[in-house]
């Protein structure tokens, strides 16, 4: 019953308007090829794709689910002719090298594409999603010829890839990782230990799949310091991809979830399964930071999917569903009852769901070209640069949006009262989805912590001062002491913009006090330090937004309506979203006394 | 994997030492058998029945469902002899009057009896739950005969009882109901009509079920005023109660619904089912008013259950999960990491769930004692004082506690990382249903239009005002000018509690004044207004309970530990929750405009 148009208009305008992804792109030779007529015509191709294929495959895909059947999956019905032809429209390698068979487009246009795969069908675009990360591995760390074998085979999409990371003692704390690798005289490792929790696993769309295991070498450091990075293909083949024999991994069971059943969960058994190293030895962890920031946008943008998908369908339903009246009086009075969507509650949860639905598209395309500046930069001080804004942007991105997106399919489910909870709706499998968006790449505590922590306090808050001169220096641009000719209109967003910033900068520096003297400080503050952080973030996309909107209303006549509804939206985020930091700003001050003083084992009493 | 244990001590706490139960039952000499022994008695054995028969077919309830096969439904394996020892305990009869079989003891004892159910097996729990309800409204508006019949069967557990209120076309507003009444020569009439989501509404538990329906009379008025109430029963019987023929009611079907999967929620339909009105003709909606406001209470406790069974679960999980270590150093050095327990982000999950859970049970327990004072009444003037008592606080217990019950479901999941998500933990069924317990009985929305438009705006305040004295009479009674032992140690409640409440009256004014020249500020105000509402409501019983603490401190040496926890789990709900109210105060009382202002057909543009 769930249906899906891709916003192809604010897509446009973020790309376009907002952002100007072109100009971007001419700064970038290697992306010369990546013209408004071609951009256009994928967008529209892969809307078609999202829209026609994927999104029917949506709720029968959850109804189904993943079969387990001796060591084999079977996706649902329909998964497979999807991914087939998904590859045939050659769509894995939108984004990638061409030297590897690649199209060469920029990875920006590979996030709008993710988006609209991840709309229409999360559970489906995962598969192709971890092959992007090992994909991303592979480039940045394997030799000549595992990208030759490797990167070529997953660019054409007749392989797909994992990530094997967690094992069931560990997840965030990959120290604790068991799993071990036996040097063999030919140069390969012999693999041995249990994976679980691996997304895409196992599954019957592809023939082969290409593991990055993460395992210990032997005699290697305790700790996280003591990890290398694998790779194990399920089957083994010779150097031109020719498949050989089975290698001893095999999927023990997968789990039965809350949501995203049409994604395989495997529980991979290795049992001196042969493999390559990739990167150096012991430095296995580094070598996945390198692409953790990408990976964790790839996830805050589920935030964005669930945001929008619940949005387009509860959005429908409160026109359609006649109950009481509006308290001005009747608005339909040839009807039985006004449509819902006059009332002010319901359209507070719409414009919630609008809020964040654009607001974290604006945060995840802004990203996506800082992740284009890192693979096109020249010098490594030019990356570093990029490297360091994502490294910054991402937490926020990552637990924020996804907080947000499990918002907005909640307030979806809700609108549509009782029915939101039967099945054939489909809008609380919307929220079964999105609930894992907070838990895995990190939960929202460790990004966080990762935020806070890591990125405020290690960096002695330079991160930040980069951020926020980027934000003040728009906010002088476009205040009323400036020329713009806008000034006037932006006066309302400008101003508390820049106070928010300030309260920003200020209550940093006080939690960088704080923590001095106490540690817990940190952990105590974090996550409401990261939702303070987002809802700041997200008011500095909104301004941009609503100050490109006055910008071509006087210019593109024909869509004023949409310019003006964004800056209406602009005008909900800033009096209706952005006070939610008045009391986070309150409770991440608070002394972690309260938090650490009661012994745990007084927690309870029977 | 979930476990459950009756939260005893906490229960005793609110009904010895917050509340003081026996004084309260010696005002009422229909309550003197409900002596303290008598009392524990049963909380032992209520504990004892939940703990190991309900609680084991939660997970399994979950898993098989409920099955349709024809026009039946088969509730779970064990669903079935679980009733039958209930019945056989006289559990269904403890708070119904003795008159019809019962065993007389207040409604607040059925409160305490309820959340040990539901808290154990929120699904099973619905199935005497329902009956409940039909017995109430059985019990205010029944004819002689009609209790006599029914009343009896209903306490007994033979026969179960249901609520038909929803159609398809409508679920709040019940103006557009469509079943009919045709009256019959012998004074029954002839129901026709369908009704959806009925709880309960068709199942294997019992011979018999008795549905109280919503349905016009021909020639009714229009609209809410032209509903009357009618009882039709599943099979007819003799007025013994001896089984004749089937009624021409049948399910049609059952729900396949997000959670609650246990619980059977029926399509019926009324083919010339012949039925006997209850109540005055046309008054139907008049006569469901009445026990309203219990059945919502009983829903409010929803949100108690799904908190404390999180809490319990999560609590254990923490203790015992190995994962990084504390950022104060080491707590277990010779364990391989620390347990999740010594973060401080978990603590605050955990500390916040402790205060929904223990907060929201206080809440319950008060009004219970209202309930009580309105079922023992001995005058009209007495009865409308308890019933408008009643009123006030019912939509923000509802819509408050099963808001922060889904949160603590949520942080419960969230404390599992990863493991939350997959189904053998349970985690995430708690989750799913939870989720029901915003949306049934009047949504959150609903219930907020109910406490500001009904309860505030209509009242012209005089409900809160009656509300507010009890708190600052309390506040005054244990404040620095009182004579209070504790004066000091409270100070910190005293004061940010009398501000709360100052903050509600005076937002609550300029509320009713910006009503007045825009109805829209209703809707727009009234959700963040309820929870407003909620924390302020909640702050005043965690300071009841600090205030007993401390008097307790003194002279029960051994459960020391208890109350020091208990004084500090209100320290953490003062610093970290109560100062939720500051966005709220801000969001609520901003203009409706930045809500209304956009076209409905500008809300998208594909």
């Amino acid at each position: 019953m769930l249906t899906y148009k891709a916003p192809v208009a604010d897509i446009k305008f973020l790309v376009e308007d907002v952002f100007d992804y072109y100009g971007h792109y001419k700064k970038h030779p290697e992306f010369e090829e990546a013209t408004p007529d071609l951009v256009d015509a994928i967008f529209q191709e892969c809307a078609k794709f999202c829209e026609n294929e994927l999104l029917p495959l949506y709720q029968s895909g959850d109804k189904e689910g993943c079969q387990f059947d001796n060591g084999k999956v079977t996706t649902p019905k329909g998964f497979k002719e999807a991914y087939q032809q998904y590859i045939e429209g050659g769509w894995p390698s939108l984004s990638h090298p061409e030297e590897y068979g690649g199209q060469g487009l920029p990875p920006s246009l590979g996030m709008v594409q993710s988006e609209m795969t991840g709309t229409a069908n999360w559970s489906w675009a995962m598969y192709p999603g971890l092959s992007h990360g090992a994909m991303n591995t592979l480039q940045s760390h394997g030799s000549a010829a595992q990208k030759e074998l490797y990167l070529t085979q997953l660019t054409a999409g007749t392989w797909t890839g994992t990530m094997c990371l967690t094992e069931p003692q560990c997840g965030t704390d990959l120290g604790q990782v068991k799993t071990k690798a036996e040097p063999n005289d030919d140069g390969t490792y012999n693999i041995s230990g249990t994976k679980i929790f691996i997304s895409a696993g196992e599954h019957d769309l592809t023939e082969n799949i290409v593991h990055i295991v993460l395992a210990r070498l032997p005699n290697a450091p305790a700790g996280t310091r003591g990890i290398s990075l694998f790779i194990v293909p399920k089957i083994k083949s010779d150097e031109h991809g020719t498949l050989g024999e089975a290698n001893n991994v095999t999927c023990g069971s997968i789990e039965e979830k809350m949501g995203i059943k049409a994604s395989s969960t495997a529980v991979l058994n290795f049992d001196n399964a042969v493999g390559e190293l990739i990167g150096p030895e012991n430095k296995g962890l580094e070598c996945m930071f390198t692409f953790m920031n990408t990976a964790r946008v790839g996830t805050a943008l589920q935030g964005v999917c669930s945001a929008e998908l619940a949005f387009q369908n509860s959005l429908a339903y409160a026109k359609e569903r006649l109950s009481m009246r509006s308290l001005t009086g009747k608005k339909y009075p040839d009807q039985v009852a006004d449509p819902i969507i006059v009332h002010p509650d319901v359209r507070k949860m719409l414009m919630t769901q609008k809020a964040i639905s654009e607001g974290g598209r604006a945060m995840i395309y802004y990203t996506a070209k800082i992740v284009d500046d890192i693979e096109m930069a020249k010098t490594e001080a030019e990356k570093k640069v990029a490297d360091e804004r994502l490294g910054f942007i991402t937490p926020i991105l990552k637990a924020f949006l996804t907080e947000l997106g499990l918002e907005s399919a909640n307030h979806g489910l809700q609108i549509f009262g009782g029915h939101g909870y039967i099945k054939e709706w489909g809008m609380e499998q919307i929220v079964r989805d999105a609930r894992i968006s907070t838990l895995y790449e990190g939960t929202t505590g460790i990004q966080a912590l990762d935020l806070l922590g890591r990125k405020i306090l290690l960096t002695r808050g330079k991160a930040l001062n980069n951020f926020s001169k980027e934000i003040l220096t728009f906010c002088k641009d476009k205040s009323m002491l400036s020329s713009s000719p806008h000034k006037r209109q932006m006066n309302k967003f400008i101003w508390p913009l820049s106070k928010a910033v300030a309260n920003w900068q200020q209550y940093s520096l006080r939690l960088a006090m704080k923590a001095k003297s106490n540690r817990d400080m940190v952990g105590s503050a974090s996550v409401d330090y990261l939702m303070f952080s987002g809802y700041v973030t997200m008011a500095y996309f909104w301004a941009q937004m609503a100050q490109s909107a006055y910008e071509k209303l006087a210019t593109d006549v024909e869509n004023r309506d949409f310019y003006r509804a964004k800056i209406k939206t602009a005008e909900f985020y800033f009096e209706r979203m952005l006070p939610r930091t008045k009391s986070l700003a309150k409770t991440m001050l608070a002394d972690p006394k309260t938090l650490m003083q009661l012994d745990q084992e007084l927690l309870s009493f029977s």
